[in-house]
């Protein structure tokens, strides 16, 4: 039977390949974090004619002759019975093809111009946003809407155009299968967020507000990303604008947050969120580091990581038994007295906002399903760049009541269109669902699942999903995980029983 | 008559290489600077690919055929009368040809071993130093050193393998040429030292092993290097293990400095050195970037610039009559009530010691010609590496009368072998000649220099380096540099007859 030293040649290929990769990954992040502000210009040239070069090799002779060795290149077809190889070798295969088949959709010519762009494109969206200046940032978006376009009629598509940019993300995702599923959760998120509104309890935000030292704030993220598992051998926590996490190999997981020395949850909610993320690709096997079987599902899988981690664990009850004692401990001026109760739904406060990083639990969704509309407008119907502010002032209004009074606050605040990065959006949602799912399943194999937490000991959460998701890599699709794990299809009502029950007990309603 | 727009296409190339070389330079810096511990083999291996990269696309078909239009590939000989060419563009046609010439000459399998090797020599060196232990460093040294022998072969020389190597670093230097150069500079230098050693005047250096806040110390160095010039827009300070200076492009060049708080010109003397470095890196010219012409002279040219600022300008008593008042200001409990006097001989302070990088103005090159000798011994005499600890010990006390008591503080104090930088040492003391020279003619070029930089005024002497020198690239070789700059070929009197007249005042005795 065949098994994965067969495939020697062409992991140490692909492994070539992720080397510039990861090179490319770390320009992006030293350009996030300690990068000189003069050297934007030189950094989006020189990524410009990296992200060419690592496309040439996706699809180069060396990676085509290794492959189709075992695949058809047109088809993806296994040339041998399916049965002659071991599965994860035959995952690998499958997945590879997958990779160098999108790849070879796009010229590398095409590649440069979109990293070139992206990266110029990006330096504008800041300026723009820090000036509230939607006009600045117009020009180059509407470059970045004609080269996505374009991308998708290179990768090709069934029935929408936006189909194939969420391809990317979320392999298999489309229009038709998550448009039902976001009207079905809106359905129930609406009357939630009423009854919310409605209670007699009020989260008491303001506690949040006053001055909490960013030194201590730091360190205690610190100790709590420990508490998670998270590696500082093989890992770090830096500043940029924009909470983000990198890999560049298991061995170097790196995340980011930022500090506000009145918000103090903003900070620790980012660490445990790109934590979540962190210990994912901390957790990817080693040994097949830069091929499909040491790679990341999905950007949903990858987002219920940091998703669990961020609410399902970081905004519990049990999580607060051990560290709000510690927190007042470090903050006493300003907490000695508040009782648990009142932290504890002042941490899980739900109200529209207008910035979707900051929302909650709750609205967070409907701030998604905002950018999915106007995105397949964008895509599907032509909406132009110059109309985005008002279409998104309008939604705004319609699905949280609200009205932001900048484009700084609104149609500015996210990163990701500077990047090119449409079709993404999407799986912050799925990767809410899929948390819920699999939590609810940690918690039926760990019955004292709660019991652990709330005595201060993550490891045991962040070893199953370790064991259970993490160190198979890219093996199965994310539905195949989901069904691998919890023994079921992706199902929804695990997330919305979460929020009801939860929410319920705090602000005291019957779900 | 053909410039440089008729080499466009050449240019886009080795542009393009650079992108990589940059890449490697960050990551590199990154190895030093952030990189979490436990990446480092992930890391090496990464190096080494890339390094392996970068030497296909130096001999690569592209370049070859780019070059060949006007150059004989074989001899480097312009193909049609170098008065059909503007100087600057045959002077790239020249370099870029001796860039391929020396790339040509090393297969690329043996650029990624000697990469790998250097990468993982380089944390086994860090190992060794700390635990005091040459025998775990040795075997990997042995590494080293035979692939430098293979490399020189590589190379090819005329009389000594060492030429080889030191004509990696200083185009065109020989032992022929140097090891004379050293003898005269060593005869000058030993009686020098002899006579401050017999002065009455004693340089109270306990003055700055008081306690000095790091912040403040670091904060003290930020401030010279913005009255340097050093573009912070441009460039970046940070910590490291051992001091150092790499570019990625002159919109961003990183310099980095160590932070002793029981030693006050430990950390600024890196920081106003490395600056100097910087400065050079800066006012290169970016159009130029990765072609010869956007590139440095030689490495003694280079340290001639961070000699220039750290000794001629930042141990002279102008540069302290603007800076002693503010340091004061800063460190008056320690400061306050010390006269100039006794500070700017503390400052200049000479006397035998184990460590290189903390030596003296005077005995700075003994510590290069006890390195330069035991270069030759490995390349010219076979000296095996285990007797390098015993021979450096011997040397020592012939040199400074003093033994170092552990090998970490002898022959593991330097970081160079372990990356395979042999030939590396001597452009240290060429440096300090060049500097000397220079210095001189900027005094005669700017008759009120003193007067400025007793101002606080660093900007005209940055300004004349920028034109003089930084602006022309490796147009010029470092002979050839040195007399356009001073009229004069390359003179050794210039750096002794400083040390006598600036040393014979501090120290009293006629020079």
């Amino acid at each position: 039977m065949k098994n994965l030293s067969t495939l020697q040649k062409l992991i140490t290929i692909l492994q070539e390949t992720q080397h510039i990769s990861s090179a490319i990954s770390l320009l992006s992040w030293d350009q996030e974090t300690y990068m000189p502000k003069g050297a934007g210009e030189a950094r989006a040239a020189q990524l410009s004619f990296l992200m060419g070069l690592q496309h040439e090799r996706q699809i180069g002779k060396a990676l085509k002759k290794a492959l189709f060795e075992w695949v058809d290149l047109e088809t993806g077809s296994l040339k041998t019975d399916s049965s002659d190889w071991e599965d994860a070798a035959s995952a690998l295969l499958r997945e590879a093809w997958r990779d160098y088949h999108h790849a070879s959709c796009l010229p590398s010519d095409f590649v440069r111009t979109l990293g070139l762009e992206s990266s110029l494109a990006h330096q504008v969206w800041i300026e723009a946003r820090k000036t509230n200046n939607f006009s600045l940032f117009a020009p180059r978006l509407k470059h970045i809407v004609a080269l996505k376009k374009q991308e998708a009629e290179y990768l090709g598509y069934e029935e929408s155009p936006y189909d194939a940019l969420m391809d990317r993300f979320e392999p298999g995702m489309t229009v038709a299968k998550i448009a039902p599923l976001f009207e079905a959760l809106k359905a129930k998120l609406v009357p939630l967020v009423q009854k919310i509104a409605q209670s007699k309890i009020k989260a008491d935000e303001a506690l949040f507000k006053k001055y909490y030292d960013p030194q201590k704030q730091w360190d205690f993220g610190l100790d709590v990303l420990k508490t998670m598992g998270y590696d500082f051998n093989c890992g770090r926590q830096d500043r940029s604008a924009h909470p983000f996490t990198t890999s560049f190999h298991p061995s170097d997981v790196r995340i980011t947050t930022r500090v506000d020395a009145h918000d103090l949850l903003s900070s620790l909610f980012s660490s445990i969120h790109e934590g979540g993320h962190g210990l994912y690709d901390q957790g990817l096997p080693a040994e097949y580091y830069g091929t499909p079987l040491g790679d990341s599902i999905s950007l949903g899988i990858h987002e219920s990581q940091s998703r669990l981690w961020e609410n399902s664990v970081g905004r519990s009850r049990a999580f607060w038994t051990h560290f709000f004692p510690k927190l007042v401990a470090i903050f006493p001026e300003n907490l000695k007295g508040v009782d648990f109760e009142t932290f504890y739904t002042a941490v899980n406060g739900v109200r529209p906002s207008l910035i979707r990083v900051e929302s909650d639990e709750v609205t967070y969704n409907l701030h998604i399903m905002l950018r999915f509309e106007i995105e397949r407008l964008i895509f599907e119907e032509g909406l132009p760049v110059e109309e985005l502010p008002a279409v998104w002032n309008e939604k705004m209004e319609s699905y949280l009541g609200i009205r932001p009074e900048t484009d700084a606050d609104g149609v500015l605040q996210d990163v990701h269109w500077s990047g090119g990065a449409f079709g993404y959006f999407p799986t912050y949602t799925l990767g809410n669902l899929y948390a819920a799912q699999f939590f609810n399943q940690a918690k039926q194999d760990m019955p004292d699942l709660t019991d652990k937490i709330s005595a201060g000991d993550l490891l045991p959460l962040k070893t199953w999903l370790n064991e259970k998701i993490h160190r198979l890599g890219r093996q199965y699709s994310s539905e195949q995980m989901v069904r691998r794990v919890c023994g079921e299809a992706p199902n929804p009502d695990y997330f919305t029983d979460y929020l009801e029950e939860k929410f319920s007990k705090i602000y005291r309603f019957s779900s």
